[in-house]
């Protein structure tokens, strides 16, 4: 999806993809850097499948290949025309610092006992959105685009981003079990602080509060029924309505930052149906 | 050091010094980024007499503030004149990735039985070695030198580097215990495989090759005890002089190239005897 958004980007604005080639795979080789990182930190077996560097090889190799990999980024983003590499590279340093930063946050979460919907909405922007917005703007910046177009475009790319993610902690617990190619349910037996539980510790009150806090800190629950039984606080509290209208609120911020760039409509509307196929996905 | 070495070259083609010190910061965040992941790897509990990141916090926080430090470096690095901007940072990737190659190899040694000395060196130029003269050539750059001698001060640095290296490996067995400053035969204790090792290994015969290749084996063997015998068979087959042979024309390439940079003699006395003092130091 991100050397996608950043090919795209640089079409949009009738500029040369064949250009926007290499930053595209800087994107990829990057945000493939962070997963093999972050693979280490959540000690996950599993990758697309397939068995993680650090368990295949060891430990150390991930991290130095992961190190070797956010060089190669830059090597691959460093093939851009010198009127636009230091800006490019400005870019560049910001989504990676960003990225970082979100995860660093999002680690803190887990041990945090209270955790805000803005300090959460912020973390998921560092961790995912910031890298969409900054593909396309580097795309745009590529194909040629005005600088209020290529800021506009990262704004979409940023909202986006967030309404992504908030679509991501939804399908986790509403998704298609047959569909959704996870396990349903995997972050509430994690106790994963989603936007889903953050809004359901804020709204809970009472009887339910204390059920809800029981939930998450029984011992001896049985996945199933913890599933089932933080879903049916979820429902009371119309928590799926307030997720989706959150997320429905970035889609829109995003849309309207799209809109405002001054080019044909029907020119972007490809970018504008990929987005919303990212939004109504089932996985 | 290294921030030193590129200040340095900066003035030595009468450069502006200020305009080297985010480039020098960039070098030596970028060092403390490959030694953070490295103890890590090596998990050392102690730098500087100081507890390490991923002992004082944990190790997440170690991997992705080394993370972070490289991406700052790239920042720090990046402030530099338009003119040279492309130049440096390929200089600056290049460095990079032979430190995190060199760690590679090195951490492979480990686990090979043999080694040989070509390997060897060029484990440590890649290491140690490269961004020496990668710190050089920046700074040379910054300070405005034709590329001939921005890449004469560059080849003194890197085989600065491989001198400097193997001079450490001498005074880890050789070196004074009182001004050392670290555990005299440390890289005997570990079986680390130096120059000294190595060439050891390529020149024992016959009873001496078994003795060595048992104390390599030993499990149960007092530390005292095996750095008393293994510096035993490195005197009996002379390789203290044998390193400090290979040291010394190592040595010998850096200066020529220092020489053949087209400067008055005097404006290179500093450089030169601050190259001096590296390689006759006690710790």
């Amino acid at each position: 999806m991100r050397p996608a958004l950043l090919l795209m980007a640089c079409e949009l604005f009738g500029g040369d993809t064949n250009k926007a080639i290499p930053p595209a795979l800087a994107i990829e080789v990057f945000h493939n850097f962070t997963l093999m990182h972050d693979d280490i930190m959540d000690k996950a077996p599993l990758r697309r499948g397939k068995t993680t560097v650090h368990e295949r090889w060891n430990q150390n190799v991930a991290i130095l290949s992961g190190d070797v990999m956010l060089i190669e980024g830059y090597k691959l983003m460093m093939q851009v025309d010198d009127r636009i590499l230091r800006q490019v590279l400005d870019i560049f340093n910001e989504t990676a610092v960003g990225v970082c930063e979100g995860q660093q946050i999002d680690m803190e979460f887990e041990t945090r006992s209270v955790v805000d919907i803005n300090e959460y909405i912020n973390m998921i922007r560092l961790k995912t959105a910031v890298v969409l917005g900054g593909a396309l703007k580097i795309g745009a910046l590529i194909g040629g685009a005005p600088q209020t177009d290529a800021d506009l475009l990262s704004a979409f790319g940023e909202q986006l981003g967030i309404a992504f993610q908030l679509q991501d902690d939804i399908l986790d617990v509403y998704g298609d079990p047959e569909k959704f190619g996870k396990q349903v349910g995997g972050d509430i037996i994690s106790n994963k602080k989603t936007y889903l539980l953050i809004k359901a510790l804020e709204l809970a009150k009472g009887e339910q509060a204390v059920e809800l806090d029981a939930l998450l800190s029984a011992a001896q629950l049985d996945n199933a029924e913890k599933v089932a039984a933080v879903t049916r606080i979820y429902n009371d509290l119309d928590i799926r309505q307030h997720a989706e209208t959150a997320m429905q609120t970035y889609a829109d911020k995003a849309f309207e930052a799209l809109e405002k760039i001054k080019l044909p409509l029907a020119h972007k509307q490809y970018l504008h149906d990929f987005a919303d196929g990212l939004l109504v996905r089932e996985n």
